[in-house]
């Protein structure tokens, strides 16, 4: 492996750069992930994943969002890690574990094409539907199937947390205009102290379900993991789906299991799109 | 060079991606350029750069747009892809040819930095100030310090075409606020049938020119070489500096030489980003 190689892959249009913190040869600060990560002067992503080693799992995990700071976690993120693993045979079983800053996570490749990884299943640990713990400031335990006035509208709200909250709204017939005009509104509602994520979920069958997203602090998205793994939880939950559920966004689809005690895993596809090498005229104003 | 081998460079900001048509296996077609050049599902681009043979030049180039469209030209295109065939010793001097859709182009390699090309120099062709080529309606042969009368303004304008046409206005204070208001104004202002590049322009000295940039169909940009070569070809009619001109933009500098017939010659650096290989995943939906 040459010094500063990288891999760039997707999972669901949600991309990132992958290095080896033991192959590069140049310190990742604000200001070269901000490089890296801007399409202009600098190769173009949704964040870098960094393998680090690690005490307590089989390999360590960084996550950096493309202004530098740390993330905790990111479905996508893992699912591209572990590729990456695989492919260059850091890995040499196909069931291993990752710690990231947010904890230490089981993962398995359940597919491969060409000796590489294709598809990927990973936990995303348990869903959490304690107002309280969401959080949602509501008078019961839990808020399932709550009426909540939106300006002209009154919505039938689900929450749930997946360490981030969540609000799924059931609905006959999805409508991405409506979603964009009170997608905000539900986000910064008095209810959610933290703001929140909302999904408009519309089950097609007692094994799908077709999904909207609006992101808390990104806006209507193609394709988020913790909101498929939220709108599962709420499906099984309200007995819309059993407890295998495929939820299908604009940007792709995920495969969600939950099991009794609401513990979620997904699954889902990743691509490369390249690998290559950082080039030093990129790198002159990070080594000197 | 392994198959699908490809370089990403940028200059002033604006990148494009480098592949050898004697080194792809699959077709640069509308489907696969959109694919490349996003930066969700590809690696992300302004465009494509393909060297192909040439009967009349040293080098062929076809230049793409990010949506697969053939564009005729591009001066930062153009110097990526000179850096390109230097770098990897397609180029064994320093002055050689290029053949565009826009015309055969003579190019010089005026540093290296680590046996790289750094700067390069490209000929921009010629400045033309007849109003009707560029075209602007106007009563007379060229359009030099006129007054147009735009909202609540009267801007004095100087019109140039290099192949597609600029508005050069002289001012002693550049404000990003104004061109954001008033460069759409004057860009489809009827005066100009096939609306136009606007330049505010601020002379520092006889050298040295700072510029901020309306482009036509895209907006405010942080740099840009045919708008870069108007101010200088404007500058030098007006005689506010002499014929080498630094053009100084919030993206970066360009050097331009304007001579006796108006020709103009462009000098600016190049810097590559990164050098890969395309992954047969990315490519599976193109190649069967």
């Amino acid at each position: 492996m040459e010094t500063n190689f990288f891999v760039k892959s997707h999972g669901l249009g949600n991309e990132y750069i992958v290095f080896d913190s033991e192959n590069i040869n140049f310190s990742l600060t604000s200001k070269s992930i901000q490089r890296i990560c801007n399409v202009n002067f600098g190769i173009g992503s949704d964040g870098l994943l960094l393998k680090v080693p690690s005490n307590n799992a089989d390999f360590g995990l960084q996550i950096y969002n493309p202004d530098g700071s740390e993330a905790e976690k990111s479905g996508n993120g893992l699912r591209i890690f572990c590729k990456f693993l695989y492919d260059y045979r850091f890995a040499t079983s196909k069931v291993f574990t990752v710690e990231t800053k947010g904890g230490l996570v089981n993962v398995e490749i359940v597919e491969e094409k060409n000796g590489k990884a294709r598809v990927i299943k990973i936990d995303m640990g348990k869903a959490e539907f304690t107002s309280r713990l969401i959080p949602v400031l509501h008078s019961q335990e839990e808020c399932i199937d709550e009426p909540l006035e939106i300006a002209d509208k009154i919505y039938q709200i689900n929450c749930v947390s997946m360490g981030n909250p969540h609000c799924v709204i059931v609905k006959e017939h999805l409508d991405i205009t409506e979603i964009k005009k009170y997608g905000p509104l539900l986000e910064n509602n008095p209810k959610f102290p933290n703001r929140i994520n909302v999904q408009f979920a519309r089950p097609i069958n007692r094994e799908e379900v077709e999904v909207l997203i609006w992101e808390r602090g990104a806006g209507f998205t193609l394709a988020s993991g913790s909101s498929s793994c939220a709108v599962a939880a709420v499906m099984v939950k309200r007995g819309f789906t059993g407890k295998n559920v495929t939820i299908k966004m604009p940007g792709g689809e995920l495969k969600i299991e939950v099991d009794e005690q609401w513990h979620i895993r997904m699954t889902g596809e990743v691509r490369q799109i390249a690998e290559g090498v950082l080039s030093p005229e990129l790198l002159e104003d990070f080594i000197h």
